[in-house]
C-alpha cells in the first residue's frame, strides 16, 4: 500500500443505522473501522431533535416483535423500550371528510367495503407466502408478478371504488408511494419481509408495537459515541477504487483512504453517486438507475398534553382527504406531554413541495384539527422533516422497487463487487425498509468482510497433498 | 466572478449530439461556450468504427422522415444521406427456430394472430394520439395509464399468445426492455412522440429510412471539429455550483469554470451523478432515481458481399428465439461489401453479459447462421459494442420511464433549475429516444441559454409608464 495515504482495514460509507452497527461490529471483533458520513450527523434514515424539551424522532422510531436484532441492540446499549400509546379510538377521516371512529385495525368503511378490504389483504398475504425474500426473482411466477404495478393488481382484485381507495392509503401509509409506482413482486416480498401484512400494519402485535426511551436515534448516538475519531461527519465520499491489493476511498475533500474491504452503507440511489474504479458491472449500474425512494414528509406537533387521549381517542389517525397519510401518538412514556407525528406520502408528498413553509403548516394544522378538534391547531411546537430534500438520504422510508427491476437486474442488489459489500434496510431479506433491516444488514455485513479480510488458513501440507480416496 | 477561475459565457456538460448542436447553435449566435465531454470521444450513443475499411456505427445511425432538424443538419454539414436497404425478403424467427420470410412489416403469424397483433397495432396509436407529448402528465386519463405497465395492457388486450410474444419481441426492438418495466403511458407519450407506431417500426416512411455516407457519427465528429479547443474530453465534470452571480462547474481533475448558463446534456441515470450546490429540488432527485436507460449490445459483422442479398433476402430479421431481437442490412452504400447489424435488447442482453466474450460471439454468430445461412458465421469482422458497459452513456437507447414516473416527478424533466439547463434526447417531446430528438433539445436549449444571457432591454420608459387603456 502506498505510504501516502492513511490506512485502515475497513472504510465504511454511512453512518446510517446499517453502517454504525457495522462498525461496531467490526471493532468488538478487533478490526480497525473508520466510518465516513456525508452529512452533518449520524443515524441516517433516524434522526433525533428536541421539541420542547422532548426528544423526538425525525425518522424512524418504531420497532416490534420479530425484530430481535434491533432489540438486542438497544438491551446492549442499556436502551429501554416502551410501548407506543393505543389505547382509545383510531380515527379514519373519509374523502369527504367525514371522521369514523374504530378499535383495532380495521375502520368503519361500511360492510360491502370492508369484506372487500379483507379479501385483498387476506389475498395479498397468500401471495405473499410464496415469495422467496432471498432470491424474489426466483419465486413461483416472478415474471407475472413483477410485471404488473401493485395498483393492477388492486384494480382487478378489489371491486368497491371505497376499498381501492383504502387500499391506496395503505400504500402511501406503508411504502409512501402510490399504489401504481411499485412492482407488485415488490410488495409481496416486503410484506414477506416482514411477515404478514399484520405485521407492517399494527401497533400490538405489529411494526409500531415499541419506541425506545430516548428516540430511535438513540441507537445511533450510542453507536456513534463508541467509535470516537472512528466517524468522520461531513466527509462525503465521492469515489472508490479498486486494485489488487486493496481498495482506495477518496472523500469530497481529496483525502484517499487506503483499505482493505469497504462497506457501502447508503440509500441506493446515493450509491450509484459514488464514482467507482473500475466501474461497476453493467447489471448493478442498471439496477441502481431504477432503485427511487419513497417520498415522506413527517411532521411532529407538541401539546401541553395528549388532549385527545380524554377524548377517548389514541392519536392514531388515517385520511382519505389529505394531505395528512397517518398520524400517531408519539408523546413522552409520562405522557406529561402531548406529541402528535403526522406523515404525508406518496403523491401529497411531492405536491406540498410546491407550498410555502406557512401554506404546509396551515395545512398540517388544518387538517389536524380535523382529526382531532380545534385544540390540535394550537402545537406549542411544530417541526418538520423533510426528508426528500435532505442531500444524503433523499426520500424514505426506503427505495420502492418498480415494475421489472426484481425480475431484471434485481440479483445485483446484495452482490458484492471485488472488495466492496453493500448494506443499507434494502439490502436484507428480513425487514426490508425498517431499521431492523438496516441493523441486520450491518451485522452481515460485517461477519462477511471478516471473513474477506482473514482468509481461512491454508489446510496443512498433509491434508492438501492426499489424494482423493 | 473570481479571477482565479478560466471564464466563459456557457458550459455545455456532454458531447453527445445533444451537446453538440447546442455549442455548435450558440457559436454561431456569438455566444463562447464550452463543452465538457468525460469520456475520451465525441458522439454519445452515436459512435463510430472503422471495420474492414469501412466506417460502421456502433451506435444510433437510422434517421427518418419527419426528423426535419438531423436531415437540416446533415445538409448544412455536407453530409448525403442514402436509403436503407430493403429490397427482398425480410426474416421471422419462429421460438421453435423455424424460419418465415415475409415481406413488409407484417410478418407470417397465422392469420389469428396477425388480427390480434394488427388491433393491438390500432389500438395503441390510436391511445397514443391523445397523448399532450409537451405534458403527458396531463393528458386524458393520465394516472391510470400511467399506473400500469405496456405488459398488464398486453395481458389485457392481446388474446392470442403468439401475439404477446410478438408485442413482447417488438418492445425489444424499440425499447430494448421487457413490456413489464415500462409504463404504458409512457409507452403511448413515445409511439406520439414519433408521430405513429409504424414511424417507429418502419424502413421506407419510418424511422429506419435512410442512413447517412460517413455514418450518424460523422455529424458528431464534424461538429466536435468546429468546436476545436471549444471542446475538452476525457473531462468529466462531478460537481456544478450555483451563485447569485453564476455557476461554477468543477471537473473531476478540480479545474473549476466560472460561466453564466449551464446545459448539462448527459442521459439522466448520469445527470443524477453530478453534485449539485444547491442540491438539485427533491422533485427532480426523485425523478433521476427513476429513469433507467434500456439494455442493448449492438453487433457488427462484416462479410466480403452481402451474400443475403443474392438470396433474396433483405437482412432485416426478427427472432422469437433469441438472443437476437433484430437485425438490419449495414452494408455500405456501394455494396461492395456486406454488413449485417443485430441488437439483443431488454433481458436477453442483461443475461449475455454473464457470458464470456467468445461465447456471446458463439452465440451470436450461431443465431445468425440460422438466419442467413451458414455463410453468416464467418465474418470477416464481428464487432461488440456493449451500450450498458460504457461508463459515460450507461444503457442505450434512451431511458425508459416506469409507471408512476411521468405522473409523478415528470414535470421536473424538462424545468431549468437556476442557471442549469436540461438537453438531450430524454427532454425532447418530439422525437424522444432518437438522434432526431437530441438535436432538437440541443437546438432549444441553445435558444433558451441566449435568452437567459441577454435578457430583453427594459421598456423604454415612455411605455412602461402608460397606464392602461
Amino acid at each position: 500500500m502506498s505510504p501516502h495515504h492513511p490506512e485502515v482495514d475497513v472504510v465504511v460509507v454511512g453512518a446510517g443505522m446499517a453502517g454504525l452497527v457495522c462498525a461496531h461490529r467490526l471493532r468488538s471483533r478487533g478490526v480497525g473501522v473508520l466510518v465516513l458520513e456525508a452529512g452533518p450527523r449520524p443515524g441516517g434514515r433516524t434522526a433525533g431533535a428536541e421539541v420542547d424539551g422532548e426528544p423526538v424522532d425525525l425518522g424512524g422510531q418504531f420497532i416490534g416483535p420479530g425484530q430481535d436484532r434491533v432489540y438486542a441492540l438497544a438491551a446492549e446499549l442499556g436502551i429501554a423500550t416502551f410501548p407506543t400509546y393505543t389505547a382509545g379510538s383510531n380515527v379514519l377521516e373519509t374523502g369527504t371528510g367525514r371522521l369514523r371512529r374504530f378499535r383495532g385495525m380495521a375502520p368503519r368503511l361500511g360492510p360491502v367495503t370492508l369484506l372487500d378490504v379483507a379479501q385483498a389483504r387476506f389475498r395479498l398475504d397468500r401471495l405473499a407466502g410464496t415469495i422467496d425474500t432471498g432470491t424474489p426473482w426466483r419465486s413461483p411466477d416472478a415474471a407475472a408478478l413483477d410485471g404488473q404495478t401493485l395498483q393492477s393488481w388492486i384494480d382487478r382484485t378489489v371491486r368497491t371504488r371505497g376499498g381501492r381507495r383504502f387500499l391506496a392509503l395503505a400504500v402511501r401509509a406503508i411504502w409512501a408511494c402510490e399504489p401504481g409506482e411499485l412492482s407488485l413482486l415488490h410488495a409481496l416480498f416486503y410484506v414477506k419481509s416482514a411477515g404478514s401484512l399484520s405485521a407492517l400494519t399494527d401497533f400490538e402485535g405489529g411494526a409500531q408495537q415499541d419506541r425506545l426511551v430516548c428516540g430511535a436515534h438513540g441507537l445511533a448516538r450510542r453507536l456513534a459515541a463508541g467509535l470516537g475519531a472512528g466517524l468522520l461527519l461531513d466527509t462525503p465520499v465521492r469515489r472508490i477504487e479498486q486494485d489488487d491489493r486493496g481498495a482506495t476511498v477518496i472523500t469530497e475533500a481529496g483525502t484517499a483512504w487506503r483499505t482493505g474491504q469497504v462497506v457501502v452503507a447508503v440509500p441506493p440511489p446515493l450509491a450509484s453517486r459514488i464514482a467507482y474504479h473500475p466501474p461497476m458491472p453493467a447489471v448493478r449500474d442498471n439496477l441502481l438507475q431504477r432503485l427511487p425512494m419513497g417520498s415522506v414528509l413527517k411532521y411532529i406537533a407538541t401539546y401541553p398534553e395528549p388532549f385527545w387521549r380524554t377524548a377517548g381517542l389514541s392519536g392514531a389517525a388515517l385520511s382519505l382527504r389529505g394531505p395528512i397519510t397517518m398520524t400517531v401518538d408519539s408523546s413522552p412514556q409520562s405522557g406529561r406531554r402531548g406529541v402528535l407525528i403526522a406523515f404525508v406520502g406518496g403523491r401529497a408528498a411531492r405536491d406540498l413541495a410546491t407550498c410555502s413553509e406557512a401554506g404546509r403548516r396551515a395545512l398540517l394544522l388544518d387538517a389536524l384539527s380535523r382529526l382531532f378538534g380545534p385544540p390540535a391547531a394550537r402545537p406549542t411546537a411544530f417541526v418538520e422533516q423533510n426528508w426528500n430534500d435532505e442531500p444524503f438520504t433523499r426520500g424514505a422510508y426506503a427505495a420502492v422497487f418498480p415494475p421489472g427491476t426484481w425480475t431484471g437486474p434485481g440479483s445485483a442488489l446484495r452482490a458484492a463487487v471485488g472488495r466492496i459489500h453493500w448494506a443499507g434496510t434494502e439490502t436484507s431479506p428480513r425487514w426490508y425498509g425498517y431499521i431492523e433491516g438496516a441493523v441486520r444488514s450491518g451485522e452481515l455485513a460485517a461477519d462477511t468482510v471478516i471473513r474477506a479480510l482473514r482468509p481461512r488458513p491454508p489446510a496443512p501440507a498433509g491434508e492438501a497433498a492426499r489424494p482423493p480416496s
